[in-house]
């Protein structure tokens, strides 16, 4: 099923320019682009590219000029990425397993699992644990006691979610995350050792979820950690029990969130950020990558960084500042010196 | 076996003030104590909760006073929170699995499990492991050959040992952690790649140690890893070869600590913290999270932040002038303004 | 097979001096170099341990000179490091699993293996994989569907590889890190929410490279995440889609590497480290633990440190600087308050 650029074009509800007669045989990143692929261009600095590219079709924005010709037909659109993601959806190669439970699982009495659930092999599925219909658990995954798996959910291989974890609705899970652990609660005794707080809470996730690999979310002392509709985390992220991160929250690789902090919805997080417990960041809060927030950010939409956090562009001309701090300090030597000078003519003044 | 609040406070061993015979259900957060509920406040500033408060028992510290009448019972002891957990202690509803080795487990021929102890389905337990009476290896674990588990041990699901480990009675390893793995070592050759230094060495775990999930824990080079007792370790740190960690010191989660660095007993280490490698750290010291220390702390109980990590208080102080930089080159500026105005009066007045 | 002083040091290539019939029993580090060990001195500052030590022999530097005698044998080298890794695989007491397939493994029908390659047990082999001669898949880990496998290559306990992953030879993974994991990428719908990008791409890990535990390694977006021969990664590292990292680069604990970055050879970054997405850092960088990398780095062989990062040099003084940053505001105070009393004094003169 081969289509032309023409075709792609008229699917993606595109507007096509130049010969859309081109067959298009895969997707390229725009560095790639050579003969036979379909790409896209979103920002206007990758421009440059078109112009030697022989791909059979590019995905441009509506409004994009170009000062020379392009081979490439162009497939105008409103979202050039959204489109591109179409496109790939269309080239996916990777099989999805078919239902059924693999007899190498085990699988308690008590379970329920759909019939149109997969469960891989050498998978574990708690008591009373509860598989929707489409769900997929692959391989070597533990879903512990009551835990509830929604609807066309994916769990990739060696994911654990220990008991009572409550996912929602085509939510992926990647490899060797963790979710359910116990929260990091220890009283402080008179000896100087601690005392486990015990951590009998859950974590509830909602629909439309995406965590990536190897990361570790916390189970709520008591009530729940929640991750809200359609918030996406990267790899490597600790989520600290009764965390709550909000609607449509991205959150970018190695960040960590300390316990009982709440996020708001549509938040972005950079990389390997920390944001310390007990606080609460505002919707639209913008938090760049390696940033220490340490405080809460009451004013939806404000950006930071820094370690401690403070406002972008403050922090900006601060840390450009202080990379010229040999140069202030010698401008503030230099003063010294003049004023030291004038103080020397005024005492001879009076002298005289 | 539901308990008044009076009996709540008999067990606890506190002073009852206001109406103890309302029933406990279930232990809650401050925030949500209502009806039914027992729950602690161990810091004057949660106390307004009180005021709104339906809960039956409040357990509070001895000399909290309160300006106004509060409707929960107050069971006031000496450590709130540490009572609280003692709570939290009896509503634990977490099942333990019942002793016995699952038939889907691998356990080498040569390996000693004590008849008391767990071991979960698909696990591993390799040549010449011992596992000691009451410990509970969790499904899809990995036990290495000729590792010690102490008794009343809990791994849980996924967590791997690597050969030769030993771990002390009464820890607590959370999932997909790894024990074990190959320190970081390699020589460089005058070609530019690197000649790998074989690991040989193992990892020592004592007693009451609780390591999170998604943890690190490099074996040693020659010589030993040792975490040493009642340490804890929150999720996704990593502890790389030769080591030591001390006694009942606890680390957030995702510091590092790099090789050979000696950590000492009832040290804090802040979440994502970095400490480099052959530097000792002296008792009860404080490391700040997101710190980077470079240099040996030699005075015990000193707290550091930055990174580069100094002096606490000093470095709150740079960093605060640090962010009023524009605002001090502003001034700097003024001052030569007015320097050259000065110096040109002078000049001025010499040619007159 | 014990051998002596004198015979470890022909086997070395080295230069004999001192008393060469002590038998060596085992290695040891330098501050353990009890009798009947070997151990080695690569650096003058740790040369003080060889006067107090009991060693059978050290390994030592060519040029090394002492000023007092010393007990043990001397073995004089040129690369006291790399002969000392010579030693430590001579004692290597790890047992290498004996080739075949553990009859817990569920290996694809599809899937070849090499008779001389080692399964685990409970190991997933998924379909169209490929495992060369003497590669060694340890217990509980996941090779996805046309997974290839080279020559030698080790794949620790609980390691997850995605479909299509491919790796050289004589590669060592270690325990639980996920390769070929979803990259982070969401296209922003107008509603708030987030469309996922495909990420069909794979990721190809050339030879010689060893991984450490826990790290995530994403499959490209198209075209795939490439890791050059002999790049040695340690543990909880993030390599994000589309990066690669280049030969003989090395790469410290809970480093991250955001989507597209290229990497050159022989670089070395720090542990903590962060590098920005679509990013080129020149060969032989170094970047320090827990850098913030912004800029591509377009000479080779720079340091850089700081977050944001800049040259190594100027910023440790910038951070120097930044710290007497309480003592820079006083000097421009006492500045501030001289030039007052000037121009005071000058409007004095005026008014006379």
């Amino acid at each position: 099923m081969t289509r032309t650029a023409a075709q792609w074009c008229e699917l993606l509800g595109g507007t096509l320019e130049g010969d859309g007669s081109r067959l298009v045989l895969r997707p390229a990143s725009i560095e790639n682009a050579g003969e036979g692929t379909i790409s896209f261009i979103a920002d206007r600095k990758y421009q440059s590219f078109a112009y030697q590219s022989e791909a059979a079709a590019l995905i441009v924005p509506r409004d994009l000029s170009f000062d020379r010709p392009v081979r490439p037909a162009l497939i105008r659109v409103d979202h050039p990425y959204v489109s591109f993601a179409q496109v790939l959806e269309h080239f996916n190669s990777f099989e999805e397993p078919k239902p059924g439970i693999h007899p190498s699982a085990i699988v308690a009495d008590s379970a329920q699992v759909d019939p149109s659930a997969y469960i891989g092999p050498l998978t574990v599925i708690g008591a009373h644990a509860f598989i929707a219909a489409g769900a997929r658990i692959h391989a070597l995954s533990y879903v512990g006691d009551h835990c509830k798996i929604g609807e066309q959910t994916v769990l990739f291989p060696s994911v654990v979610l220990y008991p009572g974890v409550q996912i929602g609705r085509r939510c992926v899970i990647h490899a060797s995350t963790v979710v359910g652990s116990d929260g990091f609660g220890f009283a402080p005794l008179k000896d100087g050792s601690y005392r486990k707080i015990p951590q009998q809470g859950s974590v509830i996730i909602e629909d439309d979820v995406e965590i990536g690999a190897n990361c570790a979310i916390d189970r709520g002392t008591i009530g729940a950690t929640i991750i809200r509709q359609g918030a996406k985390l990267d790899n490597l992220i600790q989520v600290a029990h009764n965390v709550e991160i909000g609607a449509h929250t991205v959150i970018a690789a190695q960040a960590g969130i300390a316990g009982s902090t709440r996020i708001g919805d549509h938040c972005q997080i950079g990389g390997q950020a920390g944001i310390v417990g007990h606080l609460t960041i505002a919707p639209y809060s913008r938090i760049n990558a390696q940033s220490g927030v340490t405080k809460s950010i009451i004013q939806p939409g404000k950006a930071v960084t820094g370690s401690p956090a403070f406002d972008y562009a403050a922090a900006l001309r601060a840390q450009s500042l202080a990379r010229q701090l040999p140069l202030l300090v010698k401008r503030l030597e230099e003063l010294e010196q003049q004023v030291k000078e004038l103080q020397k003519i005024h005492s001879e003044e009076k002298l005289t």
